[in-house]
């Protein structure tokens, strides 16, 4: 099957953005929790997590144009500062898929989709309890993409939580001990399965 | 397992690295084709490609701070505009895995680790023809991240190419029918099992 920029721009509309929101692979699954200036709980999933830096431990995702719908997080990021991301495990997969819904600001997509939250030493906003990896991130630079009007949201990682049993003694986790789940274009869910370690690779 | 700014801080600095590295969760593994302005091809694996936008349809990844290393596929980008992405499968992950290595400028890691290069319409930059998911890239722009020298390489899509029997009717592509394979960390592959379709959430 292939594709040129004019058959691409000439597909429907819904069938050529499922296909690009496809083609980059398998997207990490995380829940971003934040909390209003009125105490109001967030908790939405985004499949654009990325990291950015390991010193200083930087980490991003990309935020919608702003005015597309209500953007939640993005709000409480910028009048909070705080946020928390948390990795999605098979087990809450279809609850954390459930907050993509465009529920109204008054409603806690934690209560509504059946999800607790958990507040955990030095970050305001909360963690998803279900979640086996999390870590609480401070806002620090939004960098606007002008082309598309989205923008990389970038924080800098202030606390960390995750199961013993999954960091190895040289620091990486296994992500397949945690049920971690991975997300292709919009709504489809993998499980992993660890299959190689290489080593680092000298020419 | 927890830490907080300090006790990251205080981490060793390969565990940190390592740390960081694995926390965002799965990422995609892909090979970066490009081709030098003398016809020296390079092909090298990066786990930092995003979905930016789908319509005009915009890829990213993250480059390291230039000076850090030689970096030839940023400077063959530069020089020619155009670049491939490459999904890898797990039967030639051990190879795109090597393509890390620190090879001379004037090594082809296609020759070096044993990928095969081709040419298709509408790209001067060389595929991977092992790879059966794949798509030629137009540099755009070049978003700089000032807190840590990289940068993100924004690029539009310009062809695609991919297997008939992984594209579904509503244009999403079965990474599972491909064998695509994710990264953890630096070094970790998983393999990809789906698990569920979940509906567009409604409130």
């Amino acid at each position: 099957m292939h594709f040129d920029t004019h058959s691409l721009a000439a597909a429907d509309r819904l069938y050529r953005l499922n296909l690009i929101n496809s083609i980059t692979g398998i997207k990490p699954a995380n829940l971003i929790g934040t909390v209003s200036e009125e105490g109001r709980e967030n908790v939405a999933v985004f499949s654009s997590v990325i990291h950015l830096g390991s010193n200083p431990p930087l980490i991003g995702f990309m935020r919608r144009p702003v005015g597309d719908a209500p953007r939640d997080t993005h709000q409480n990021i910028l009048d909070t500062g705080e946020y928390t991301i948390n990795a999605i495990s098979q087990s809450f997969a279809q609850q954390g898929h459930q907050t993509s819904a465009k529920y109204d600001r008054e409603t806690s997509e934690f209560e509504a989709v059946g999800l607790a939250s958990e507040y955990l030493p030095g970050c305001k906003a909360p963690f998803v309890k279900e979640s086996r990896l999390k870590f609480g991130m401070r806002f620090v630079q939004e960098i606007e993409i002008p082309l598309n009007g989205t923008a990389l949201i970038v924080g800098e990682v202030q606390s960390l939580h995750v199961e013993d049993q999954a960091v190895s003694a040289s620091g990486y986790i296994d992500l397949q001990a945690l049920d971690t789940v991975g997300i292709s274009g919009l709504n489809s869910y993998y499980r992993l399965e660890k299959v190689a370690e290489f080593p680092y690779a000298r020419a």
